[in-house]
C-alpha cells in the first residue's frame, strides 16, 4: 500500500515535472499532493495514480499568497498527513531586451520564480523542524547561475531562490532538513518546449533529436536519489543536462 | 571647474560610500546628484562639496518607486546635466532564522536591494543607450556570492541585483555601457558599523584593528578605476577586502 | 551471475572511497579491476567480493607512470573485458605554510592528483570512444574549489584536475561518455581520518559524531546514481557533505 | 628619477603583456626587471625605456627551474634592489581533442603556466615577507574557470594557477603581500594574435574590429590599479574584457 511514508508535497507543479516527480515520490510510498494554480488540470495526473494504486490529492493554490501558502500546509498536516518532501518548481521564463522589461514582469518573475519559493520554502520548514527531518527541493535553471541579455528579470529571480535555498541548506542541514537545488542547465522535455519549438522554428516534435531535451523522468529520478541521500552525505547542489548540451 | 564631464548620479547614497563616491567623482569632473531617502541628510556634503568649488546637488527619492525613479532621472537630464555615470547603492543587511524571516522582511529586503537597483539600472540604460555610452555601478556583499545561514531574504536580495549587473552588462556592454558589480567582501568602515560593534561587543572605535574594516574612499577608488577603463579591456565584477579578512 | 555489464576500473583505490566503489559496481552487475600502488593490501577486498560471488581482480599500479597506465589499461581490454567505468581517485592532501612547500611536494601532489587523473581519464578514453559509451568518475574535493591558506600545492592539483573533468565532459558528452567531478566537501569516515582525528587531537572513533564524516558507501552511491542516468540527464558536477557541515 | 620604489621583476614578460606592465610600472617609478627565456629580445624595450631615463634591466630566465628562479631572485634582490612587485605571466595556449594530447604536451602546459608560477610566487614571497610588504600579480584567462572542449591541458594547467593565487592571497594578505590573480577574458591585442588571426582566417590587422581585443596598456592599468590599492581594500580576482566580447 502507497502513502506510509508521508506527504510529498509538490508546490508549482505542472504536467511536466511535477506529474513526473509525483509519479516518482507515489511510486516510493509516499501520499503526493500536487499543487497549481487549478487544481482541475491534475485530474489526469490524479485518475493515472489513483487507478495505479497510490494516493494523491491535488490543490488549488496561488503560491504568491503567503496565507494561502500557510492553510495549504495547515490542511495538508491536518487532513492527509506529515509533510516529509517538498518541492518548489514555480518560475516561468521571460526574456525581454532590459528596456523593455516593465516593473510589473520584474515583480511578477520575482514573486513567482522566488518570493514563492521562500513562502514555501519556510512553510515546509515549519512543518518539519518540529519532527527534525524532511527534504525541501528547489528547482534551478541556466538562469539561476548565468545572468545572460535579456534576462534581467527571470535571472535576478532564479539568482536569488538559489540563494534561498542556499541559506537553507546551511541553516537547516545540522537540524536534519536537507534541500537541494537542482539546476537544470537544459530544455525540459514537455508538451510547452514541443509547441514553443514548432511555433519558433517549425520544429515537429517528431524531428527533435533523441536525448537532447531532459526528461522529466529524469529530473525526478534525481530528486529522488538526493531524497535518498543518508545524512553523513548530502548533495545540496547538482547539475543535469543532455549529455549533447553546450555550457 | 567641476562639472564638465556629464552628471554622476548616486541612489541610495548615504554618508558612507555613497558620500566618499560623491567626493571622488566630483573632484574627476562630474557634477553629483546624491540621492537619498531624505536630501536633508546630506546637507553637510553638499556644503562641503560645494566650499570646495564642486557642483553638487541632493535629491529625497525612494528608489523602490518607479514614478519616483523616472522623474529623478528626468529631472536631472533636463535640469542639471546628462547622465553619465549611476551608482546604485541602497541595501540593508538583515539576519534572521528562516522560520522568523517574516514576507514582509523578505519584500522588504527585496524591494531595496534588488528590485530598486533594477528600476535605477533600467532609467540609467534609458538616458545612456541614446547617447551611446555610460558607466552603471552596482554594489554588491557576500551576501550576493554566499547563502549563509540566517541570510535567506538579504543574500535572495543581493543574488538577485547581481544577476540583473551580469544580464545587464552582457546586453549593454556591446552598446559602450559599461556595468560593474563590486563585491565588498567585508565590513565597511562607516559611523553606522562602529555603533553596531560598540553596541555589540562594547568595541571602542579607537580599539578598532587599522585596516580590518574596508574605508570608503577605497571603495570610491575602485569604482572610479573602473570608470577610466578604455572600451577594450572592462572589469565587470571585482572583490574588495581588508588583506586581513578570511574569506 | 557478476560482470556481465563490462569492466569497472577503479584506478587509485583503497580500503576506503575505492572498496566502497568497488562493492558498489559489483554488486551492480559490473567486474571490478581495483587498481593501487600495491594489489597486496586489496586482498582482503578481493576475497570478500570473490567469496559473495562477484568478480574482482586487482592491479598494481603506478598511475604516474604513462607506460604503466596504458599496459593496465591494454591488459584488462585484452584479458577481462570492455571497461565501461572509470573512476579515478587518486591524491594525497597536504598543507604546508607556502615558503615550506618545496618544488617535490609541489610536483608530486600535482603528479599524483592532476597528472595521473589525466592519463587514466585519457586511456578510458581511448577505448571508451570507439564503442561510443561510458562513464568516467573523478574524485574532487573542498581544495578543488578553494584555495585555502597552506594548500597551494594540494589545491593546485585538484583545481587542475577539475578543469580536466571539465573540459572532458564537454568534448566528450556529446560522444556518449559521461565524465562526472564530485565534490566531498567533508571528511571522509575512513580509518585514515581516525588514526589522524586520535593523533590530532585525541579524539577515540567511538567519540567522533555520527554522520559527521560522509561514509565511503555514501560516495558510491553518488557515484552509481550518476552511472545509472539516462543520457537526456546527465549530472556533471555535485557536492557531498555531512548534514552537520558547515561551509 | 625612476626607481626608487624599489624593483618590479616581471617574469615569463613578452612583447606583449610584458612589456606594457613594464612601462606603467617604470613610469610609476620602479626598476623592472624583465625576465623572458632569451633576454636579447627585450632589448628594444630596454633601450626604450632607458632612452627616456628609466631603469630597466633585462634577463634570461627558465621560469621552470627551481635553481634558476632562485638565483634571479637572489640576484636582483643583491645587485639591483628590493623586490616590492612581481609579476607571473607565462603560459602557452593549446587546444588539442583528448585523446591527441600527449603526456608530454600536458606536462608542459603545466610546468610552463603553472609550476613555474608556484616557483616565482614562492620566492617572491621569501624575499618580501622579511619586509612585510608586496604585491604579486598573476595573470589568468578564461582557461582559469572554464574547462572548454580541447583544453584539458591548458585548462587544468590555468586552473591550477588560480589555485595556488587563491591560497597565496588567504594565506599571505594578513602579512601585508597582496596577490592578485586577474582573469583576462579575452584576446589580447599583440602582434601574436594577429598573425593567428591572419593565418587562420585571412584577416588584415586594419580589419580586426576596434576594441575588440584588450590592449596590454589596459592590461597594465589594472595590475597598477590593484597594486595602489590600501590594505583595507584588497582586490583579489578581477576580469578584463572588451565590451564587445561574450561570456
Amino acid at each position: 500500500m502507497a502513502g506510509e511514508r508521508g506527504v510529498a508535497i509538490l508546490v508549482g507543479a505542472g504536467d511536466a515535472i511535477g506529474a513526473a516527480v509525483a509519479r516518482r515520490f507515489a511510486k516510493g510510498g509516499y501520499t503526493v499532493c500536487i499543487c497549481r494554480r487549478d487544481a482541475a488540470k491534475s485530474q489526469g495526473l490524479v485518475e493515472e495514480l489513483t487507478a495505479a494504486g497510490y494516493r494523491i490529492h491535488a490543490f488549488s493554490i496561488d503560491a504568491r499568497q503567503e496565507a494561502d501558502v500557510q492553510k495549504l500546509f495547515s490542511d495538508v498536516e491536518s487532513n492527509i498527513g506529515p509533510i516529509e518532501v517538498c518541492l518548489f518548481n514555480a518560475g516561468s521564463n521571460v526574456n525581454k531586451p532590459l528596456v523593455e522589461t516593465t516593473q510589473k514582469l520584474f515583480f511578477k518573475a520575482w514573486e513567482l520564480a522566488c518570493y514563492a519559493g521562500f513562502l514555501v520554502g519556510r512553510e515546509a520548514t515549519r512543518v518539519m523542524l518540529p519532527r527534525g527531518r524532511g527534504t525541501i527541493f528547489f528547482t534551478g535553471a541556466t538562469a539561476s547561475i548565468r545572468g545572460g541579455p535579456g534576462f534581467a528579470a527571470f535571472s535576478s529571480a532564479k539568482f536569488g531562490l538559489r540563494a534561498v535555498a542556499q541559506a537553507m541548506a546551511r541553516e537547516l542541514g545540522p537540524k536534519n532538513i536537507h534541500v537541494v537545488h537542482l539546476i537544470i542547465d537544459a530544455g525540459v522535455d514537455s508538451e510547452a518546449i514541443h509547441q514553443r519549438m514548432k511555433a519558433a522554428k517549425g520544429i515537429e516534435p517528431s524531428e527533435i533529436p533523441p536525448d537532447s531535451l531532459t526528461k522529466t523522468s529524469s529530473i525526478a529520478e534525481a530528486y529522488w536519489f538526493t531524497h535518498q541521500q543518508s545524512r553523513d552525505g548530502w548533495t545540496h547542489e547538482l547539475d543535469l543536462r543532455p549529455s549533447v548540451e553546450t555550457w
